[in-house]
């Protein structure tokens, strides 16, 4: 019986590991769940699994969650800064580390000092700490199982294989909604526009970063730190069928396709080293015709070439465009600020921010910190 | 130092396996050659690649590469029916067998007796006999490695998955230069139009089987045996750089890509489980821009479905598929038959054979021999 500690369990991603787990209740045991605010789920996931621990973020919902399981023996904590010392305490096989935002970094890093395996769905932990974390895991041997379609295409590609026999990864972006918009339209892309992802049913944050690219940036910071430190291409595929792809040393490329559903990223993330039957809806490429790719145009699409910037410059940088994406894409959902302010808000943090090439975790969330600040003071200027 | 023994080393495959070896000449030995008639090619690869044993197939050849070679210590034979002897008496580490035709049977299973692995290009063998190979592989240990693009494909997907995992395997075919020909002008396809490949350089026998898919057909059939009799499906895709598919139990599809060059499989055969780096042609996905894929017409071509229908018969079916095809085929070359009286003849050969569901190779070579007299006199009535 495996027990799996799941932080972000009422998000889309959390939910899938529940409907899964579901279907495999004798292998896995729900030991702990977390929501920032959807307590009426939280607490109907806690009657179902019966989990030992159950935390809220949001302080002001703690008691509402308290009294509603006060029949039951799980115990309820609260408050984000919590979630590191659950982990810390909580004993567990496997982390599922769904949370949104740099709040996920530390959990995953207490998971790894522990030698206990996460299986990571929260982008900020490779983007703001990559190096750092996976140097963490390789010490520790505690293995990160990517979650994200792209990852783990690229992780199914590398079973059987040699990471050292790698020339490069593949990574494909659906291109967003915007793809064929004319440049000089981007600065009046609304809101609604922007949230109308083609492919893909996501969060509005993770929507507004896949209209910018920004989204595909991050998974190109990940997937350098993910599998050992390789060269990462990004080339636009439209339809999402193909997830993403590795080139190795022999030039055979290898892989992974399938319909844009996260449910088989994420059942692989818990199966592996095993794939479990399923009923997923099966690809039928006959049906689907055509599959096209394009270059992604850099021009249009400033928040990617940033990201790859930030990778090339390595250390504090790629922490300080997650924080100034962060706030800029708050901002601009609630119309704060217009769509091309975006790259402009990341832009300016990147010029102010003073640059350290190794930093520590603690000198990271402190960066990541200001850099909030700066830029939510920056829109405050404008408005 | 592996010691590799080449069949049908003066053939496109054969060449190919030659150039590679040429390049890792400190970890490959070729320890002997064969050719069935370019005897001067093969005098040439002998004095480069010095093997100990050198086979001439036609007999009448004999005198010729002998004198050539006979300043030299390497040992020369001749006549086909040696090919087996020279594997059973030959010390190899892997057999290399790029022979064309149902003459490449024997070769495998006296290397396969010793318990040697076989890199297999010779399509025969498993469309022939491939229940009785592959047994007998399970039962000495020996690993027959898949050569032809599509088989190496699968192979490569299959790396680190377990084959009690696969849902079905997905082999993509070019469609021939008849892809989008309307089924009445089939009749009068010439045999020009039918060598002019979209895709591939091959030799004759093959470019015409592919033309009438048939090619396709047989290796479903390999494809089948290669891969643990799991169930296979053809999709159509033109642009050949998916090279095949195969879909696990979760409903992940992983595939092979890459230009359309032998270079890279018959490199992989060689260098597994290994991936040796190359300078070979890289894909370029959005230089390519597009793919597609759309079902198989098999009422245009009725040698796909014949082949299929085999595969579900079993037993001698495929045998008496292959031979009629041959002796059908090489008359198509001719232009004593016509295109479509290809698939005509192996239906007619389909249904006079008398069939056995666990025939032994030597009753399989009987049929087959059989099978090509009765073709050769059903078009000698026509003509």
């Amino acid at each position: 019986m495996q027990k799996i500690l799941l932080l972000g369990s009422t998000g889309s991603i959390g939910e899938n590991v529940l409907n899964i787990v579901r279907t495999q209740k004798e292998f896995y045991k729900i030991i702990g769940i977390s929501a920032k605010n959807r307590s009426k789920e939280l607490v109907q996931q806690a009657l179902e699994f019966n989990p030992d621990f159950v935390l809220i973020g949001n302080e002001q919902l703690f008691s509402e969650v308290k009294n509603a399981l006060a029949h039951t023996k799980i115990q309820v904590f609260s408050g984000e800064q919590n979630l590191a010392k659950l982990v810390r305490e909580c004993d567990f096989d496997l982390l599922f580390n769904s949370l949104v935002g740099s709040v996920g970094v530390l959990p995953t890093i207490e998971s790894l000092k522990k030698g206990k395996d996460v299986a990571l769905a929260n982008k900020e932990t490779l983007v703001v700490a990559g190096e750092f974390v996976m140097n963490l895991a390789r010490q520790k041997k505690a293995f990160v199982r990517p979650v994200d379609s792209e990852h783990s295409a690229i992780w199914q590609c590398l079973v059987g294989e040699n990471e050292k026999e790698i020339d490069k990864l593949i990574i494909t972006a659906s291109g967003g909604p915007f793809r064929t918009l004319p440049k000089e339209k981007f600065a009046n892309v609304t809101v609604q526009e922007a949230l109308n992802h083609p492919n893909w049913k996501m969060g509005n944050k993770i929507t507004i970063d896949s209209a910018t690219l920004m989204n595909k940036g991050f998974e190109v910071i990940e997937a350098y730190h993910f599998f050992g430190n390789v060269k990462v291409e990004v080339v636009v595929h439209p339809q999402s069928i193909i997830h993403s792809m590795v080139e190795f040393c022999d030039g055979s490329v290898k892989a992974q396709l399938g319909i844009p559903d996260m449910k088989i990223p994420i059942q692989f993330a818990l199966s592996y080293p095993k794939r479990w039957k399923s009923e997923f809806e099966r690809m039928d490429l006959a049906k689907i015709g055509k599959l096209t790719f394009e270059l992604p145009d850099f021009e249009k699409f400033r928040c990617l070439k940033l990201a790859l910037d930030c990778l090339e410059s390595g250390g504090t940088s790629a922490c300080v465009l997650n924080a100034a994406n962060e706030i800029a894409v708050e901002y601009f959902l609630k119309e704060k600020i217009r769509f091309t302010q975006i790259p402009e808000m990341i832009e300016k943090s990147l010029e102010k921010h003073e640059f350290f090439s190794h930093p520590s975790v603690e000198m990271l969330l402190e960066i990541d910190l200001r850099t909030r600040n700066f830029v939510r003071k920056e829109i405050e200027k404008l408005c």
